[in-house]
């Protein structure tokens, strides 16, 4: 697995080579990166910031240790001076972030590392990583959430997540997104979220009579049983999660809910609901599973399927519809002058920036205007916090819980038309006329300079 | 980070709660469970087997730690006698798997686990999580080696792949696969794998002149400059390019490659490759990188395009056109009685089995077929190789070039038209007259008995 120590190689050798470049160039001058989405995958109108505290926790501990430098020494790609002044490295600069848990939008800075051009650039593989991934999957957790119109959504993804890590961050990202809990049990004494839990079609088959499986977990867990009614036949599965609550019942004790994981769970749903509903369990709430993603839970709300909640698994894991976002980490300004990148269709915005929020008087999203750095705009609320100074966290972090209701208030007062889940409108952003005048400015002094 | 401590916790809550019940209705008995993918993703007509090193090292070190079974107790989910049970748990089971590297096609088990019930249900989550991710990638990659023809392609993923333990698995998946080398200096440091990189634009725009970039670049690193040509203009790159050779050349030093990152790159190709051979630099070579997938690399080799190399970062790191596949870890017997499941559409292949290949004179794949594991048909390799035994695995571990070189061999094998980029014909998987039977007798037993 993966150990602190070695993070500091967790990068790619170009970050390392251009290191050298700069070091024996005598460029230590600070610059500032900008770490930005350049358009939405389909069907987002929105994204969630998420990742921040790896980012800072990681450019705390920033440090090549010495297994580390003695592994690029024998590359023989470096000079001996460039390898003594890595070992020595820390990160000393400072970052503008966007709170965890804070809506953003296309184009509008997330985080702002400024540092010696060393320093901030070494460091890109791993902020882009994190802040990519935990932002997708928050984003489309959100719309999950959004879709089930108020049944609970729990995270049901570790077994097809890429990897160990991704399954720890799209637990705590989907979290704080607003599902209600998880299945993935470290996740759960790492962050404190609930974890949670139903049977496998396994553990039914292994028992000759689908009866004696429920009964036998019945008997474990006589207040905590879901049971999965569809190994076989989801309505014969339902009689038979009667007879288990009637059984239940005489020692005191109830069922508390059945799985449906396949077939036509709109149909299914309403008829289990009905099975249960006719023998007075009333009480028995249904959970529905099985691939599912937010266009599905829309439907279901839509069709007002008698789900009480949704285990969402895959889908919401590797963001199954938009699995990457063209994130990007650009230089924009290098020892006070502003710089930007002409590549075709990846033009970036130069200088230092801060984004200004408007609400309305019911603290609704109106529109948001990125503007450089020193500007303030009346009336608007500065989104770019500064979160690290001289490589020192600045202030606590927040805690998951503060973070995951920051992002409810948020999602709450954005227009129903931007997080529709499909097709959303474009939530307006405006860059200030400072900005856009530097951008023009920049732009023809790049192309007369070169 | 993920310490590996505590990853016996790295599980989905059911296994947890099931294994009580087991542990509780005294049900030891072994179970085999098989894991398998249940269709093909779009485009694919094969996998490639990966991931099975880091399975093999997670079952032999499976232990609850003294924290871990603590953090148990406190969710007050768990009976104390089952929790004492869980601390002296470890697998004791075996593993019958297609060796990493090897081809294989849906339906055929990825590898099967016998063991007493809960040691064999309660490693689920992390097998399929491991081999799920592992065996997408290395398939991905595979396709795009196959498109490159001949052109060497590298990864530059990291920055992109969900989390950390992806980009590990990416690099070693790829590599695997026939990728070259990778960008991830971790990844060549942990599996040996060799480390590329070239420079990015950061880096050009840091500069005021692009021109001063390349030769401070190329001063540093003298016989072995990648230079990033398009942070401006392209042409106007690959011109400085050759003033940068030129200079290299003087003091018997010589460019190494140009790389193109954006536009169309067909067209550039061609106009970079003229005016790099105009200028005598033959030996320079043209590296195409930007959001390439297996699509592209096939119409670049379509069109002839002149790139001597590609980087492939995240399309092939997170499967970007699949990002998951549909893999299942099904019990498929239980106390020497057969079982499978029957839910709509998810049918398995009951008994423990093996898969016998079939090959033509030359050593081309004719077919498959799956049988049960007793059997032995003539003139034909069984897959399933027995890895681990006990708890212990079974002799060394290939090495990861060993691998490489299995999976290459096997790729050479296979009809053109099973490797197809877009819509493969079907490999002939057939199952045994036996097997046949028994799942149709298993499906009577299974429909009567509930």
């Amino acid at each position: 697995m993966d150990h602190r120590e070695n993070l500091c190689l967790l990068t790619d050798l170009y970050q390392l080579t251009m290191a050298q470049s700069y070091f024996e160039s005598g460029k230590f001058e600070p610059a500032t990166f900008s770490l930005f989405i350049r358009s939405y995958p389909p069907h987002r109108g929105y994204f969630l910031a998420a990742g921040l505290e790896d980012v800072l926790n990681f450019l705390r501990d920033f440090a090549f240790d010495q297994e580390s430098v003695d592994y690029l020494r024998s590359t023989q790609i470096f000079a001996d001076a460039f390898l003594d002044f890595l070992s020595g490295l820390r990160f000393t600069g400072e970052v503008w972030a966007i709170p965890e848990g804070r809506l953003f939008f296309k184009d509008e800075p997330i985080l702002e590392i400024t540092a010696p051009i060393v320093e901030a650039q070494i460091v890109e593989t791993f902020v882009i990583n994190q802040i990519h991934l935990q932002t997708l999957i928050a984003t489309k957790a959100a719309r999950c959430v959004h879709a089930a119109q108020g049944r609970a959504v729990v995270d049901f993804s570790l077994r097809r997540t890429h990897g160990i890590d991704a399954g720890m961050k799209v637990a705590r990202s989907s979290f704080l997104a607003g599902f209600s809990a998880t299945s993935n049990v470290l996740a759960g004494r790492r962050h404190g979220i609930p974890i949670v839990g139903t049977m496998a079609h396994s553990f039914v088959s292994s028992f000759e009579r689908e009866i004696d499986a429920f009964l036998s977990f019945a008997r474990s867990f006589p207040d905590n049983s879901t049971l999965l009614i569809d190994t076989y036949d989801p309505l014969a599965g339902a009689r038979k999660a009667v007879e288990v609550a009637c059984e239940l019942a005489r020692s005191g004790h109830h069922l508390r809910a059945v799985r449906i994981d396949s077939g036509d769970l709109v149909r299914l749903g309403r008829e289990v609901r009905r099975i249960l509903d006719d023998a007075g369990l009333q009480e028995v709430k249904i959970i529905g599973s099985g691939g599912l993603d937010e266009y599905d839970l829309a439907a279901f709300s839509e069709a007002n399927a008698p789900y009480d909640s949704y285990g969402v698994g895959t889908q919401m894991g590797v963001s199954g519809d938009a699995p990457w976002s063209d994130i990007a980490y650009k230089l924009v300004e290098y020892n006070g002058r502003p710089v930007l990148k002409l590549s075709t269709g990846k033009v970036s915005l130069p200088g230092r920036k801060q984004i200004f929020r408007f609400v309305d008087s019911q603290g609704r999203l109106q529109k948001d205007t990125i503007t450089l750095r020193e500007e303030n705009l009346a009336g608007a609320e500065p989104l770019l916090k500064k979160v690290m100074e001289e490589g020192k966290a600045i202030g606590p972090y927040p805690t998951l819980k503060e973070i995951r209701e920051r992002c409810a208030q948020g999602l709450s007062c954005l227009d129903e038309k931007i997080k529709a889940i499909r097709d959303p409108q474009t939530y307006p952003v405006e860059l200030s006329p400072r900005l856009r005048g530097l951008q023009e400015e920049i732009e023809q002094q790049v192309v007369q300079s070169q």
